[in-house]
């Protein structure tokens, strides 16, 4: 059971962001930063944009930053907008063939779980993730001119 | 974010076995019932087995039946020993190579989050599955001389 790189690279990115404030990054820096591939991460970039996590500007010395107050940005929240399957067992998808499935009573305990994951995510913002931050600066530094955009 | 189909198929052995009481049953006939691979479940019945869920009588006649009574085995406690993966992020598993690792506040958050959702799964048994067990007898009946066993 594991979250899809999709939501653990959307944390990362608003990590990066929060880390640097209101400083314009790109997608290429931040992929340097944590060795990941830049095209997946562009496209976690976009998907943020869209959802309004992550704000563009455009042009030469453009780039992005965080969209919206850390302390606004719940993990729960994110994570429920960046996974793309909730689908616990089989029978929650579309297509699903378990036999059972009309009368299971699996799966509003299953949703029960989930929820309860949920309720402990959304108790904590990314200003949380972003506390006594210095740390994490040290590991995400602004790169120097002339390295990788 | 899914339960590996072993979870999955573990939960339907139990479902299958609880119906049918002490009924002596093969994996080939839960198996047919589910319409799923014999092999895998094969895989699942051993672990099962070896877990103390599932209680094996050799020889003709042989069979499987449940180990324990179904108002002692806890969903989570079954979900914790036949899912083989908990690592919700790259970090959790052996050999992650997040860069923010050493000072990085996800991960407690995220051990918090999946603590809170097995604290739902282990309120419920198996006996819960079985509530109301008419309709599942129905939908997994016995089979009858003669099928594949």
């Amino acid at each position: 059971m594991r979250l899809s790189s999709f939501s653990d690279y959307s944390l990362r990115v608003l990590m990066y962001l929060g880390v640097h404030g209101g400083r314009l990054a790109t997608a290429g820096e931040i992929a340097a930063a944590y060795g990941i591939s830049v095209n997946h991460l562009t496209k976690v970039v976009n998907l943020l944009g869209r959802l309004g996590y992550v704000e563009t500007v455009r042009g030469k010395g453009g780039g992005i930053r965080l969209g919206r107050g850390a302390a606004g940005i719940r993990l729960g929240e994110v994570i429920r907008q960046t996974e793309n399957d909730f689908a616990l067992v089989e029978c929650f998808a579309t297509g699903g063939q378990c036999q059972i499935h009309a009368v299971c009573r699996l799966p509003p305990i299953l949703d029960e779980a989930l929820a309860a994951m949920f309720t402990v995510l959304d108790r904590y913002t990314l200003a949380d993730l972003l506390q006594g931050s210095g740390e994490l600066g040290q590991m995400l530094p602004q790169p120097e001119a002339g390295q990788p955009a």
